[in-house]
């Protein structure tokens, strides 16, 4: 397979008043448009939903739990839950890729210095070709960092990890999706 | 036993001109206090070296690659060789740490936003009980962050990493010499 694209928590409890994320209008918009042309090119859509406990913002059955309704999905895609940071910690996501084979493990989603750097490190540490989309993911303003300096830098630390004979792939969704159409 | 410190990366050649490490040498001063403190209190080190490819900075064998003179080590230390972010990547440190059963595992070095990040990341993830001292990790400045935000920003990351049934526990030098002694 190509191309398997993460999209790691966007659930309607993360987009709310109190936790305005970056560009998330845009970051919705470019999710979809990833999604519906690695579909086309038959890739894989893998949604990470986080599991709260009982009480908690994301508590599993609760309507802050649901992925966003404006992202676009199909029967094709699959559904992974988790209840770390890392989306491989104690689920089946490391197997479902194994057999998956993707030439390409593109992440995008929710919080950039939180689910998406856990999850983009046990990939890499996994040895997984992990491509993150520099203008897809994004976070809130924490205290000391406004939200898109934040990103920046996580770009910045992704770009440069070091594994040997690996390189992460940094892309914009633009690039990326001429890429996808052209293969 | 009750505290294993890792050291990460303390290397002659991260320390050089080129990239001024925010607070240094008090840095280095607090790697000591905490390894003369936990060896006398029948805890382990274990240094973390990071090994680069031939021609690069931390090339092994070269006096770039060394551990910092300026701290102290003993021959009852372990010594681990790495090759990508996380000290876990395809080196033995799970195993060892498994044999030596820490409650408390303790992560200092450098730096901050890349070996001491993912190092930390991959310790949560195997369930280690992790202990960040707080005021003893360093890193430089990076293209839009000057280091003691990114310091201040880990901290608060760390902090509130979601584990189930687990948190990073977050300590200062100080406190945690406390501890040690009064065990």
């Amino acid at each position: 397979m190509k191309n398997c694209l993460l999209v790691v928590d966007m659930q309607v409890g993360l987009f709310g008043m109190e936790t305005p994320r970056f560009d998330s209008e845009n970051v919705i918009k470019r999710i979809n448009q990833l999604s519906v042309s690695i579909r086309e090119n038959n890739g894989k859509i893998i949604f990470i939903q986080h599991n709260d406990a009982k009480g908690e913002c994301l508590e599993p059955g609760t309507p802050q739990w649901e992925i966003l309704p404006e992202l676009i999905r199909q029967k094709s895609d699959l559904l992974i839950n988790k209840t770390a940071n890392s989306a491989f910690y104690k689920t089946n996501l490391e197997q479902v890729l194994a057999g998956l084979k993707p030439d390409q493990l593109i992440i995008t989603g929710c919080a950039t210095d939180f689910c998406v750097d856990s999850t983009i490190k046990s990939a890499v540490n996994r040895d997984f070709a992990v491509t993150v989309v520099t203008d897809t993911h994004t976070t809130a303003d924490r205290p000391h960092l406004d939200a898109e300096t934040i990103i920046k830098h996580y770009n910045f630390v992704w770009e440069h990890l070091l594994i040997p004979d690996q390189k992460v792939k940094m892309k914009e969704t633009e690039t990326l999706l001429k890429e996808i159409k052209s293969n």
